[in-house]
């Protein structure tokens, strides 16, 4: 059975991958990936996900030109979740400009932005 | 509006909760939350899930002793992810009585196991 057919998709097909920067440890992102999007993400060694909310594969970088080099992919125990280890081209993996997705932070019963915008996304997608 | 409300679970009224050990950055593992799981580990600042096997609230470990400290909680641009910052009590986070869940790389087209089992399965869960 190839490494693929091992993975325990979803019922939509899907499975959560996870990435996190290689250098820092930081996560700066989920995603979701279908059989078709790992395949892509092994072939070009770059993060290919499958975008939920526009229906289809989804390179990540296709606009910004932040892209995802691969360092390292891992399954866990249930093979239902993916752990990727990446370097982030450009340092901003989220779509509003920051290095990460994760820059609120629970604090007195409140989420609190606490990481700030590198690029203006006006700037990143135009 | 509350920090809890604000989160978008989805329609089996669950969100993604990864879970990282705060001193080594190192993803020890990914599970599902609910309002309520996620209501119990704010006031018990320790890591409660919900078992989508089980259905039913999982207070991490409950049986093994393995507690989740929470150190920090953030929520992603779409906040319908959650990543969480813990102490793990024990050092072991994964069933299969490793360090973490993700104790599987890929290489050459396999997935290879590299990480040890630190205690047997049978004496965590008696």
């Amino acid at each position: 059975m190839s490494a693929l057919d091992q993975l325990k998709f979803d019922d939509n097909g899907l499975i959560p991958a996870i990435t996190q920067d290689h250098k820092t440890g930081e996560v700066l992102m989920m995603a979701w990936m279908n059989h078709e999007s790992l395949q892509l993400t092994l072939e070009k060694n770059q993060a290919v996900y499958w975008s939920r909310s526009r229906d289809r594969l989804w390179a990540k970088g296709e606009e910004s030109g932040h892209v995802q080099k691969i360092i390292e992919i891992r399954i866990d125990c249930d093979a239902d979740v993916i752990l990727l280890q990446v370097e982030q081209v450009g340092g901003i993996a989220c779509h509003t400009g920051r290095k990460r997705c994760f820059y609120r932070v629970y604090k007195d019963g409140e989420w609190v932005t606490d990481e700030a915008v590198i690029k203006d996304p006006e700037d990143i997608y135009k």
